[in-house]
């Protein structure tokens, strides 16, 4: 159910609209690297020299605590909830409140714990907020983009993959963003390549470019298949950084999200 | 909400517990290709010379549709819903009955489609239905295993990437799965590697070999990452048969999932 005035609610749409930018992060469907490309994006954003938070809200399996190994009480104060600092950004997640719990199934639960991240959470100065959403067109994520709504400060920011199967999905999330009134920044086309013995091979194809033209949406970036982010991953250290050729890939996505506001 | 008794549910349990064996096909999460593997299964098992149906119940973003590019109007009579047949297999999926629609959004209206499903195929005889669930370890998910509860003819077959952030997801489900008391096949490992100038690549590591040791589960099947693959979607042909290696891959996951019901 959407319910469109609470004062949770409304506190989150204050506290978002005070934060500089919002690059909240969409997915037609899970396993796409969503969690992943918003994690490297927010600790690049970071290495740039912005003051940066991670709002991690997908609450089918939140993994922002797996990727970044962020472990931690947390503590709440008349301000609010305190995010975690890691590698030098600021992260919350809904992992983190329900740990090792099982994840809530009802739909009212899941509304709750974001509104309860959004609008508790006291982020301090941010230059930018990069947002992990649910994965999907479902209720949560139309939960949050109503919280976005309006807001001149936020963009979404899409995630795909090159594969045929993922068209159909991304149209639909597409579509439920213009339904939302939501700012789109544009595209980033995720596990695109592999480069092997120095030579490009594409095994999940180039059916994006579908969503290019049909669209006319921005190509933001063309992320690489990296085998040495998995053990980037395994062993604690920013994803981004496991090989040069991704920690260039994110410089270039954050220069083209910067000029996309006209900076 | 998990209501255990309605008429619907009863008249499911009633036919499934006529199909000879059951393969409910699970992940922790989306985008592992589970579909893809339900979709290959099902017609690799009619290869075989089985009668096999093919049950769609992924209420997030059903894609055998698009998989099998089957279309076409469903026929309801007094022995209930006739299912399509695609490349000589019978095929029902909530995409059949909600199409372009928006997918529901509600749990209610979630369980609804499945029971409805379930419930109301009329299947005919079958060796083998394969049953692609929803991702993830929400609602709908326990909802079909509670379906599927103490019958002796079904078992789950659980499909992952070898990647370091599938390991959390992929425990929460097998951990359901013991609550709920369904028989575990054993694990498909997809997109495990590229065969890349007859060298082989591992580019999301090898991450589930730790599933195997810690619950005790069988390896059933390495799937290969096959450039081909997309294309044969794309122009509707069957998916399996998009490569030799392929192809042989799943031949054996067949002999396998026979031979571990004692055939």
């Amino acid at each position: 159910m959407i319910v469109d005035r609470d004062p949770l609610f409304e506190r989150g749409r204050k506290n978002l609209s005070r934060i500089r930018r919002i690059i909240a992060v969409a997915a037609g469907k899970g396993g796409v690297g969503k969690s992943v490309v918003s994690a490297s994006l927010a600790l690049t954003l970071s290495e740039r020299g912005r003051n940066v938070g991670l709002l991690d809200l997908d609450v089918h399996g939140p993994s922002i605590p797996d990727i970044l190994h962020a472990k931690g009480e947390l503590v709440a104060t008349k301000e609010g909830l305190k995010p975690l600092f890691v590698h030098g950004i600021k992260v919350m997640s809904t992992g983190l409140l329900i740990e090792d719990n099982p994840l809530p199934t009802k739909g009212e639960d899941k509304r709750m714990l974001i509104s309860f991240l959004v609008g508790l959470t006291n982020w301090g100065d941010l230059d930018y907020l990069v947002m992990d959403l649910p994965p999907g067109t479902g209720d949560e994520t139309i939960w949050v983009l109503r919280a976005l709504r309006g807001l001149k400060n936020a963009g979404v920011l899409v995630v795909t993959t090159p594969s045929v199967l993922a068209l159909s999905v991304v149209k639909r999330l597409l579509n439920m963003l213009k339904d939302e009134k939501v700012r789109i920044i544009g595209l980033v086309e995720n596990m695109a390549y592999f480069n092997c013995e120095g030579k490009e091979y594409r095994p999940f194809g180039s059916f994006s470019e579908e969503l290019v033209r049909e669209f006319g949406l921005k190509m933001m970036a063309s992320l690489p298949i990296d085998p040495s982010l998995e053990q980037a991953i395994y062993e604690g250290r920013p994803p981004h950084e496991s090989s040069e050729e991704l920690k260039s890939a994110f410089y270039r996505l954050c220069e083209a999200i910067e000029s996309s506001w006209g900076e």
